[in-house]
Formats: structure tokens, C-alpha cells, sequence
């Protein structure tokens, strides 16, 4: 039994990841910490837990909080894990940060994104970048991980085999996506009330989203990124376009991807353009692409759960990894579906 | 590992069966029929299958068909399983039936709900009423299982601790449930269109739905029950009035829920009024009920996800039961949420 | 022209207040106010307006603030209109009021289901009851109307007639009703975000909704009301039940209502049972009614959009009465469909 | 008086013709056509029609059907306006059709694009392209108007004035595009059901789609379009992006559009990105751009209603402008919110 502690509890994320490691055979939550719910009962929080797990009260975090842990999942707002992965380091800990402080990896990358010196940046090299088709090796040995952000794993699923094809220009990519609102994360707002969001489709965060810096990073590439807020509660649909690198076979973008997820339990490649439905709840993505001879442009597409393959999912797969466990323990690669 | 064929693989139940199976450690799904899609890969039937599962092919049923089977699903329009489920009894197997040919103990009940006489009345004793927390031990030794139907399993699950304890006229009892649109099941038609019922509700079946019989059967009551179509995929909640049957303290209803299901570990007694989306995608159940001294009234509430403890999940739990097995294998309490 | 003046510019009613006086012939928006959005734009609170009207400033409420205004329609928090109804109609002004001050008759009734005593029980005789299909002489001559509450408006539509006609016993009423989201106002809370409202569907308010009090004043009637939060963002449909009276033929509850709204350009009878989106955006209602010989009750049915004929629908048809207009200027009663 | 015929009642633009002719001044429903519904009650096939207007039956189209009339909307099918148009023209009727017949100028691409040859390639030219903020003179004095496609109607919007102006280099453009489902029309199929669309959004049309054409033509670009299905039911919001033609002024993109749409009555431009539902149920378009200097490159977004600007709406702005009315008669430019 993998004791684990949870940072970040009462979230979204901290509630999939309790719900997947109810059903997960070795990794144990053991120590669940939210300092604004603090002393209310786990199922007050999140109401779909139920039995004895219902029954645990969110705790306040304080010194001993980590004694006997084996394991961290920090779900926290930005800049908050930057102040306590070194001594959940020094501890010995495994460290899986879902949050955005350890994904740079050039610390001026995140004082431009981010608007604010990086308070650890020497911690940032012990961090693997938490995409395990992309970093698999990296993320066995690693003692900490940094979560891939959400609409970066859609892109970067999409992208990036076709980029190492050498299939596309990557100085020319667009990444247009769409999220659920789940993506916004649990703070009440107007604009993820539900009278806002109910038959909306808005873009949001034009030119300067943060998830930029991640993709270019990852795909050595220059990215114009647009997030829209599609009103579903969970999924990722990203849809990526970039220049042709040369005139290709049409099959050339699907034959990457296929090469690129042969034996891959949770990536699934697709003929058709897929649904984020397709994986909701669950841990699967699937992506495809295409060449139009007549644009001289790529089209790739991703889609995920936000929460699953895009947050709490991927974090447990890459736990399992790190512990040397089946990757795909706890975790379903099938969507709820309808 | 037990055997198990699937009738009616690719409705919305069947393609539940199969993504609940794919996870479960002991049934293993092997044979597929359906009817109308044989031939295409499962996959492209349920786009949210992937892997091995989704590359098995839909197969047209045939005499062979159950040749080395343990337990069968049949998710079939009602109707079709009377013809079989003969058969399939005979040469030895378990058979979980998810339609509603088996529910009603008095084949006339069937004749005049179903306006048809039933096929097979001499099996129907053979047959459990599919709820285990009612019938846990007729389950366990039955051969046969009958699913019980969505909108009776959250009304049944609400309201049966209330009539045992003696604490409502059973026969002033209303019955107003809402469902999500997945209960319609998966035959396309326009008042199942996304247009159509997106920001509508609206009750259909008005006095004269079907499942009245069964609700009636299994609380021993009379009922008048109006189902409506809300705008969700998934998720029943059926709102139950009754006359209480003496003036009681207003603990006594919850104290009835909550002595009936003392370590269940998919009903949940809540004390506040269940939603839907607290037990989506699961097999859980939640019920609440209240004493209105004002009018002499009682009203009792069940959420249950239409088709997890209403139909699949309910019926795998059901099947566990009947080989023995740990009651939730392959099963979550905790519902997908948000 | 008709000056018009809005107490709470900025909720959700005002703002189907000023959608609708944008199209009206006859009364011209004049001051708009609203203290926590006071010096905005309009068109930065609703979105949804344009031209010249989203340029409009959004004004603190002062001495001076009526000054030539002929009509005032305040929606404001319930217990703020008592305490400048008096001042409004002093000056002589009409005044709607969309909140709940002056809807019960009997001051007792405000302070039992308020929780607090009346600041101005001599002005309630002052207003008449909102709903013009029941008491439009009364409207035609009021200086004062009181909006009915959207959940009483869907369910006394249905009911009242038969009622009236004797078909029902009115202490044996259950109103089960369900609202969209918009219904829960503008102010921001966990309850009413996307995330959770979207795939849900929950009762709230068990026992004790104040609506209560309004649907057993003009019903005389007892009435146990449950209301329910389903996920859509407009609309009320109210499903009532209540003991036959005595055997009666079954077109009886449709021919009731069909005499009561004969030329009623705004309630339609419906055959089949009515959704919300029949009448979404407009000032349409739809209700049926049934017999059921079976357990010898009657089910009736209302559905409204709870912003239009729910609240500021009916209160412009309202202040048409009021102001000798034609009763259906600047309204609609076909629904934005789909 | 006009009398107006619709060809194609029984469809959800027909639906929503009626719906705005319902209020409209001038414009009088007269004779409606749709056979595959001939016979019902207007109220039977639209829910959302009452009073008189619903009583009135379907018919079918015969040889008189015309008689008397003055202007025609055909809501048809791609390939049936053809047949017709020439007789309808011929009476000297003024047309106004809202297929894809006589949007595009060269025969040769509607044979390319729709896979058949044009059956009427000499009418062509006696259309106008029903935009009125960019093709106004000429729908006055048409006699015919062909209704611009609703991905072009948000596209053009948004792109021409950034064209018109050289900031953009036309033959970079990529169009990422959401609409509701009722932009698939009333067709049932299972890729607009409910339980399918619900939660899920995914790409569609990749690469091929016939919008493509028109919006290439009306731009001068080459475009390579992307549409998605968003879960709902009304809205299109285009996200637009191509080269910047030069590095500019940030405030250019905003510039040039405000100039182009100053003194428009339904089209706003925004500085911030447009939600579909600020529109939702008008005739109104909401626009806005920006220029990413880091990039290189221009991005534009246009919001409308399919059903509105981009269908219904817009061509009663255009019917008003072929006969001299008020442009805006019997329109809304603010949309039903929340």
C-alpha cells in the first residue's frame, strides 16, 4: 500500500482523484488536506463519495502532515507548490504537482507567463514533464512530476508526433480548442454560472493563455493558442493547424500517429474526428489528423477529459509508473458514454 | 473466469455492460450479439470503447451461439426475451434479463400494461425481482434475475423502508420522476433530438406508464406515476408523495431509510435531497424522505444513474450475487462529478 | 410614451425588461437603476443589448429618481419594495413590483413564510394580483400590481379553473414542479454553477418554499409543493395532483380549461403535455390537464418561461392593462424555437 | 400587406420565418408549403406556434400555390430551389431563398463543391449575396436573394472589413468554426441526438466542407474551414485566423471593423470575444479581432444566431430592404439572455 496524501483535497482535481483512488489497488488516501473546507466531512465536499470516504474530514495542513507519506499529489493554485515541493523533496517524498509551477522549464519562461520570479527555480530540472507516452523513462526514475496542463496534453498528443516526423512547420501552429467548464476549476464566477454558460460558445484568454509557454516548449514550436468555453462540464477538443512541411501521402499524418500509439493502452487513434465524449471520465485520448493538399495545411485534432487524461488521471498513471506499478492500474481507458 | 454473452450488445445498455465489464475482474464479456449492427466492430458502435474490446465484432445470434457460456445478458426490447429465455434456462445458464419481460409476477399485469399476452408465464417463478438490497437472497440463489426498471428502482429504493415501517397509506401513493434522455434508449426519433430537448422538460406517458405495474407490485400499493424527459443524459430522481399513515416525528422517515440500509454499499441515506449527478456513471443510489405535519404528508426522494443501478450496473451487482462473488466487483458507488 | 423606471436594472429580470421594452411601442425605459452595478454600462451587465441602450449608465437610486416617470417596475430582493411603495405611490406614480412584498394578502402569511413582519401592511390592498388571465378588471384599475411568483403563475394556471369548476379537492393538492436555473436569480453561488447544475437534476426547498403561501391564496387550497432545479436555463413546468372531487368524464379537466382561456391570447391548451421550450422567451403558457379513473385523481399541468410569463412577460402585460394599451403589446407568445 | 409563401415551412428556418413573421409589420404569412408535413396544423409541426397561426394547415405545393403572392422563402433542400426559381422569377415574384442554390457565383464551383452540375447556372447572376451590411444597394433593387450560408455569415463578417482594409494576407485563412445543432437541421439522425451531443464536442466536415466555398468567394481567400458541433442547440461563433499583411497597430483590427460597422443596426463590435448567447434568438452579429504581434498574425471572431443573422433573421433583413421597408422590421438585434 502506497500511502498518499492529497494537497489541494477539496478542488475538482483533489475530488477525481479521490474517486479514482477508491478503486485503485495500491495507491491509499491517506492524508487529505484543503485549507478552505478544513474540518468538513470529504462527502460535504464532494457529493459523490460515499462510505467510509464520505466520512473523512478535510484536514488543515500543518507540520506533520506528510509523517509516513509515501506519495503527494499537490492540486493547488499556481505559485503555492513552488513554496513546499523542496521539503516534500528533501523528505524523500514522490512529488506529482498538478499545478502550473514546475511544467517551465526555464525559469524565465514562467516569470513571462506567469508574471512573477519563479521561487524555486533549482528545484525545476527534479521535475519530468508529466506526459507518459511523450516522457515514459523520465517519469519512472523521476522523484517528481510535473502534471501536464490540460489543453497542453490534447495539443501535444496531437502534435508532436507529426513534429518529429518532420510533417509540419512547427513555427506555424494554431492550436483552437475547446474546454469544459470543469477546466475553470471549482472558484464561484459568473462566467461558469450556469445561466452564462448555457448555450455559449465564447473564446477567452486571447493571445496570452499560460498553456502556451508549455506547448511551445514540448513542441519546439511557435503557438497561437485560443481556449473556448463550450458548455459541457467535462473535455478537451484541441484543433491544431500548421503548414504542410512538404507535400506528403494524405495517410502521412494518420501513419505517424499510429506509429507513434502502437500498443499505447490509453491513446487511441481514429479515422473519424473524435468526440470529447468519447473518453469523458475516463483516463483515454484519442486523436487524428489530416494533410489538405489544396490549403498545403495539417489539421490534428486531440481530445481528452480534462480531468482524466488531462489532470487526475494522468497524475495516477504516472504515480503508477513511478512506483513501478501496471501504468494502467486504477485507471479506464473507456469513456462514459452516453 | 465466467463466460459471459451479452444479447443486445449495442444499445446503450449493452454498450454499459461492456465498458463496466472491461473492468471487472471476473466476467469476462465473450460473445456479442446484436442484431441490427452485426458485423461492425464494436468500436464503431461504441465510440467509447477502445483497445482489443473494440475491435471485436458485433455477431448475429445464432444456435451455436451460447455454446460454452456461463451467464447471459439480454438487453432486449420487450417482447424478444420471452421467446428465449426458455432455452437458455434449460441448458443451464444464468440469465440476467434487462428488459421487462419477467418483471410483473402475474402474466395478466403483463397482458394489460404490455397489451399483449405473455409468452412464457410458467417461467416468470423462476425469475428474482432484480433489486439486491431487497432480494439479496433470492438473488443469490436464482438462476434467473429480472432487471428491475430505472424509474421503479429509484422509486422502490425510496419508498419500500417507509411502507415496511408502517409510516405511509401505500395507497395514495404519487409518484413524479424525471429521467435523463439515455433511459429512452438509443432508437433515434425526433423527440429524443438534441433540439428538441435541450432546455425542455416536459412529462410524457401521462397515467399510463408501464412501470407503474412494477412499483405497485413490489410496494403493494396503488400508484399514480408521470415520468418526465429532462434535459441530461443520464440520472433518474423520482419525487414520491404519500399519506402518512399517522402523525410520526420528523425524524421517522430518515431513521426508516437509514435502518434499512445499514451497510449497503451502494444506497446512500442522505439528508439533504439527492441530485442526480451525485451517483452518474455509477452504481450508486441516494435516497432522503420528510415528514410534512403541515399536510399530513410524507415525500420520499431516489436518485440512481438510469443506467447504472438502474439497468447495468444494478444487474452486474445482480450477477456477482448469483456466482458468488464479492457483491461489488467491477462496480463504483462514486458517481463521475462534476 | 410611457416614462418608465427600473428599481434593479441589473438581475435577470431587468434584463427581460429591457430586451422587451426595446420592442415596445408604448412604454420607453427611462431610468435604469441598480446600486451594485451603479455608473456601468448596461450593455457590460447584459450582454445581450445593444445600439444605443448598452450605452446607457446604470444609476443609483436618489431623491430625484422618479421625477417624471408615469411607471415603475421595481425587482428587487423581497423586503426592499416595502420601504418606497408607500413614497411611489404617493407621487401617484404605477408601480409593478416583481418581488414578493405584496403578493399575500394577509400580512400574517408574509411574516410566517418571510420570517419577518410586514414594514407596510396597510399598502397590500393596494395591489392586485399579477396574473391578467384571473384578475385582469382588477388590473385594469389597480395603481399597484403584484407580480405572481413564477412557480405559483405555472401552477395556478393550471389548476384555478378546475378549481372553480368543482372537478378537484383543493385540500389534496401536490404541486412537483421543476425550474430552470435562471429562476435562482443573478447572484453567484456553488448551487447554480455550471459544473453543478449540468447533468443534474434535484429537488431543494423541501416543505417550506415560500411559493407555498401564494398557490394556497388563490387556489384556497393546501398545497405541498416540492421545486426542483433541472439544468436548463429557462422555464417552469409544474406537474400538480389532487383528489378527484368525484368521478367525472374524462374530457372534463381538458374542457375546463379550454373555457376558461377561450381568446386568451397568451394560455394555450394543450392535448399533449406542454414543455418549457414550447414557450421559451415569451409570454406563452401551455397547460393540459387529466383524469385518471384508475386512483381517482386529476394531474394538471403549467408550463411558462419563468422570465417572461413567469415575471417580466406578464408584467408588461400587466402595465398594458394598466395604461389602457393593447394587452399584448411588445410581447410574444411563440417560443424561440428550437 | 405582402403576401408572403414559404417553401420548406415544416423545418426549423421555416419555423423560425414564422415565428418572426408572427410580429412582423409588413410581412404576411400567406401560403405554407412543406410536403412531407402536408396536411397538419402549423401548431403540430411547431410546438412553439399559437393562436391562429397554429391552427392553419401545411400544404402542399401545387401549380397555383403563387397565386397572389409577392415574395417567396425557400427553405429547401440544396438542388430543389433550382427547379423553381426560374418560374417564381418569371411571375415576377421576389425570391428570397435560404438554400445553397445560388450563393456562389461560378457554376463551376457549386459543381465541385456539390457534386453535381447546377441545373439553373443562368439565374446566378440575378441574385444578390444576402448580407446587407456588405451587399446592401444590391439586395434593394434585386429581384432575387440568395441567403449567405451561417459559418459565412459569421466569417464574412468578421474577415472582410480586415480584407477590405489589406491587414490580413487573404490567402493564409483558417477558420475554426462551433455551431449549435439546429444548424444541422430537423433531420433526425443519431449524430443529433441528445445523448450524443450532450458533453461532447467534436470536429466535423474535415477539410471538405461546402461553406468553404462561399466564404472564399466573398473574401477573396482561401480558406481552410474546420466546423465543430457544440451541445447546443442555437449559435455559431467563427474564430477566424490569418498573416498579419504587416506588422500594425494593435488597436488596427478593432479600427478597421468599427469603421465598417459604425451606424449598423445588428452588428456590434466588441472588445471583448462575443459568447454565441449574447445573440441567441436575434438577428444580431457580434464581432471582434486582434493582431498578435508576436505571432505575426490576426486573429477575428464572429458570433450570430444560425437560425437568426444566419438564416431566418437575415433574410427578412433583406426581404425589408427588396421592398423599401424599415431594414429592421419585425427584428431584434438583442438576444434572449441569460
Amino acid at each position: 500500500m502506497i500511502r498518499t496524501a492529497i494537497l489541494g483535497a477539496s478542488g475538482y482535481v483533489g475530488g477525481e482523484l479521490l474517486r479514482l483512488l477508491a478503486r485503485h489497488p495500491d495507491l491509499r488516501p491517506t492524508r487529505l488536506f484543503g485549507d478552505s473546507k478544513a474540518g468538513q466531512r470529504l462527502g460535504a465536499v464532494h457529493p459523490q463519495l460515499s462510505g467510509a470516504m464520505a466520512e473523512v474530514a478535510v484536514e488543515r495542513f500543518s507540520d506533520d502532515a506528510l509523517d509516513g507519506i509515501d506519495l503527494v499529489f499537490a492540486a493547488l493554485p499556481h505559485g503555492e507548490s513552488q513554496k513546499i515541493a523542496g521539503a516534500i523533496l528533501e523528505r524523500g517524498l514522490k512529488l506529482v504537482d498538478l499545478g502550473a509551477d514546475f511544467r517551465l522549464r526555464d525559469p524565465a519562461d514562467y516569470a513571462r507567463w506567469y508574471g512573477e520570479p519563479h521561487a524555486a527555480p533549482a528545484l525545476i530540472e527534479r521535475f519530468a514533464y508529466g506526459i507518459p507516452e511523450l516522457h515514459r523513462d523520465a517519469i519512472r526514475s523521476a522523484q517528481a512530476v510535473a502534471a501536464a496542463g490540460c489543453y497542453p496534453t490534447a495539443t501535444i498528443l496531437a502534435v508532436k508526433p507529426l513534429v518529429d516526423a518532420g510533417l509540419i512547420d512547427p513555427d506555424s501552429l494554431i492550436v483552437d480548442a475547446a474546454s469544459g467548464v470543469s477546466g475553470a476549476g471549482r472558484a464561484v464566477k459568473e462566467g461558469t454560472a450556469f445561466n452564462t454558460v448555457d448555450g455559449s460558445f465564447a473564446a477567452y484568454g486571447l493571445l496570452n493563455h499560460r498553456h502556451t509557454a508549455e506547448m511551445e516548449q514540448e513542441l519546439g514550436a511557435t503557438v497561437l493558442f485560443t481556449p473556448h468555453l463550450a458548455p459541457m462540464t467535462r473535455g478537451i477538443l484541441a484543433t491544431c493547424y500548421a503548414a504542410a512541411a512538404k507535400p506528403m501521402d494524405p495517410d502521412a499524418p494518420l501513419a505517424a500517429l499510429r506509429q507513434a500509439y502502437a500498443g499505447e493502452p490509453f491513446v487511441r487513434v481514429s479515422d473519424d474526428p473524435p468526440s470529447t465524449k468519447w473518453v469523458s471520465g475516463s483516463n483515454g485520448a484519442v486523436v487524428t489528423a489530416r494533410y489538405d493538399a489544396r490549403t498545403g495545411r495539417v489539421v490534428m485534432l486531440g481530445a481528452i477529459d480534462n480531468l482524466g487524461k488531462g489532470a487526475a488521471g494522468q497524475m495516477i498513471q504516472c504515480a503508477n509508473l513511478m512506483f513501478g506499478l501496471d501504468e494502467t492500474a486504477g485507471l479506464a481507458a473507456e469513456g462514459v458514454y452516453p
